[in-house]
């Protein structure tokens, strides 16, 4: 039997029903930006689907970004997500939503929403760890305060960049050990960073925490997130004030917004803590769901995988990392992203970094097109992941991919 | 003979005429938020006379934000200064501006501009200095990198507020060395810090570096910054990824913006360098103006002054910190902000900060209610400053100010 609708999407398929992300599109006959949801292979064109039905939602659902529907909070999302849901699945509603959806393969997609703050974290302890034994062999791995805070920093906002943008190799200073002086030019140690980004919905008044517990009346969604780094660049600024141009130049986000509702089967109990946690880090505490997200992501190079880093199995919460950032009375805004920092498991090939897989150059990478330490002009980078949904499910995360260019100048 | 009007301010008036300054504000019959330009002691409602002069300018004055005349390029900002100094100085004009003209005690101010990124950067030798000896005292006082590079990193955008707000004193995880674990609680060394902010006008291309000679065509202005520092929470996060806590609750900003063009008479050249410098931020180079400004800041705690911090002896300029956090090719947006660093002079007198003027607590310093190391639930901090302007004027910066609030719970 033929597939009588785009909307009938095939058992099995992560973008069906029980998804149903968000992002932003237009098509070569209307370059007006609208948001799109996804089901499937096809867009649906969210806001005009809602005008034709005179849905209550037409308005967040016809605006040119998520930022009106990510500030509408937490039971708008909830009210929205069930009217998509109803939209999908009910054959009272085909009528009204086929005439709106487009093979995603004949759409641009855009920045789905305006960042604001951007903030990048440091949460697997086995990245950590790794990196604490290439760049520090003879100290300790961790900080001394790596187990009692999340450790973040601010990134650049205005350089986030939605998946499928092509990534400039940033030029810049770095010195060798044995360099009697610093060097410039293009960096030679272009690396990745896997990531699950977080997207910040409801704002937050200046002054005033976010519990651990008010995790999902803030955050909206996730999507995957690469944080490219040049590390050469990194080594040489990075002390005593932290990582800058080594990390702004680009980071790569995915066009799609998993919605938290769409993931509660993925709720997963985070490791076991070390060291007892003070109370507004404290997730054993009641009422307070588990923290952990179980994303399986894979990272490919020039579609060859090369790492499956376990989401799982990350030390610092989501929920935590929200509550650390705000503790000092720091206030949130619409369209705040964070990112959870890199993804590595315990295993050598649940590595999300090169620097990591490669243990700093030493050790290079077989590909199709030969070994690689770090990335090489024109490869291509692509993130992907699935987590369990509902009754045996799969969601799909949507990818993100990036291409290296070389500078034109 | 009486004053015939508000626009015939006293000579010697450093907001006389050279100077215009740009606002935005609202009153009390009019909360409609618009840009203001300062002449002495009032404000001209610079969109109402625009409009009823029939300028070419009521667009972006017009507008209730600097964003639009930040966004329209050099070419107009000189154009609607000269326009400015016309509606100031020619009689023939007086009657149109003299209708919105409104005191300055009369309106409220906001923040002027929405901010994009921004940027701190740690520019001051003797600054950096005297953290390094107070820090670590058997080591290095600067960085291998200091003098190689303008160290930097990103702050948070969503909490700069202008001057006047109060802040709230910050609560957060210290460990002092003897502590077995960290605390928490609200900061015990509560900072200050002097510095200059710098706002981008003219946005760059993602992939291409702003060149040093190239500051006016995106630097539209100053301002005086103070960002505010939790020295105990930054001491205990910030490595390796830097401060982020200790200094996201709160920047404080003018509510005045300085454009470039009136502190002209103010460039000067910066201190010798030490180290040749790398091209991109070489300033010796031909074609490149005195890359300094002489602005004589005062920093004063409960209305009485503490420290004198000489703007003039900043080893990075800002055109150096312009090409420096472009050159891996990070693209500028309009509304960019990024700060000095702290400014200290050479004397114990010149010290921008409480860490350096208390050597972190060991000298208090004596202020008419008591000694100070940190700062106190409601001490009021003011940043003021004045620049040499044309023909032996002085050019005031405006003000900026914060109270300090203890947490409501």
């Amino acid at each position: 039997m033929p597939q009588q609708s785009p909307l009938d999407v095939p058992e099995g398929d992560p973008f069906g029903p029980h998804n149903l992300p968000y992002g932003v599109f237009s098509t070569p006959q209307d370059a007006r930006r609208r948001i799109g949801v996804r089901i499937g292979g096809h867009v649906i064109d969210a806001g005009a689907v809602a005008e034709a039905l005179g849905s209550p939602y037409a308005g967040v659902l016809g605006a040119p970004s998520l930022n009106a529907l990510l500030a509408a909070g937490r039971t708008t999302w909830h009210d929205v997500r069930r009217a998509l849901t109803a939209w999908v699945t009910d054959p009272g509603h085909r009528a009204a939503v086929e005439p709106h959806l487009h093979a995603l393969d004949e759409v641009t997609l855009h920045l789905p929403y305006e960042v604001a703050d951007y903030v990048d974290f440091y949460a697997s302890e086995h990245h950590a760890t790794n990196v604490g034994r290439i760049f520090r062999p003879d100290g300790d791995a961790l900080t001394p305060n790596w187990k009692h805070l999340p450790i973040g920093y601010h990134g650049r906002s205005g350089t986030i960049v939605v998946s499928g943008t092509d990534v400039v190799r940033p030029s810049g200073q770095r010195k060798a050990p044995t360099d009697p002086a610093p060097v410039f030019g293009p960096s030679i140690k272009l690396d990745i960073e896997a990531e699950v980004g977080f997207l910040v919905g409801t704002p937050s008044e200046l002054g005033e925490p976010v519990a651990l517990a008010d995790f999902r009346e803030h955050v909206f969604g996730l999507f995957l997130l690469n944080d490219w780094s040049a590390r050469d660049i990194q080594a040489w600024e990075y002390v005593p004030l932290g990582p800058f141009l080594g990390k702004s130049f680009a980071t790569s986000v995915s066009a799609w917004v998993t919605p938290l509702e769409a993931l509660d089967a993925a709720r997963v109990a985070p490791p076991a803590r070390d060291f007892p946690l003070l109370p507004y880090l404290d997730d054993s505490a009641e009422g307070v769901e588990d923290g952990g997200f179980d994303l399986h992501i894979t990272v490919s190079i020039n579609g060859q995988e090369v790492a499956r880093p376990p989401f799982a199995s990350m030390y610092w919460t989501a929920a935590q990392q929200l509550a650390h950032m705000t503790v000092n009375g720091a206030s949130l805004r619409t369209g705040d992203v964070y990112g959870s920092g890199t993804v590595s498991g315990p295993e050598a090939g649940q590595r999300g970094s090169l620097l990591e897989l490669t243990w700093n150059g030493r050790d290079a990478i077989e590909l199709a097109e030969g070994k690689r330490t770090f990335l090489e002009d024109g490869d291509e980078v692509t993130l992907t992941a699935w987590a369990p949904g509902p009754e045996g499910t799969r969601v799909g995360l949507g990818e993100v991919t990036g291409r290296i260019a070389a500078r034109s100048r």
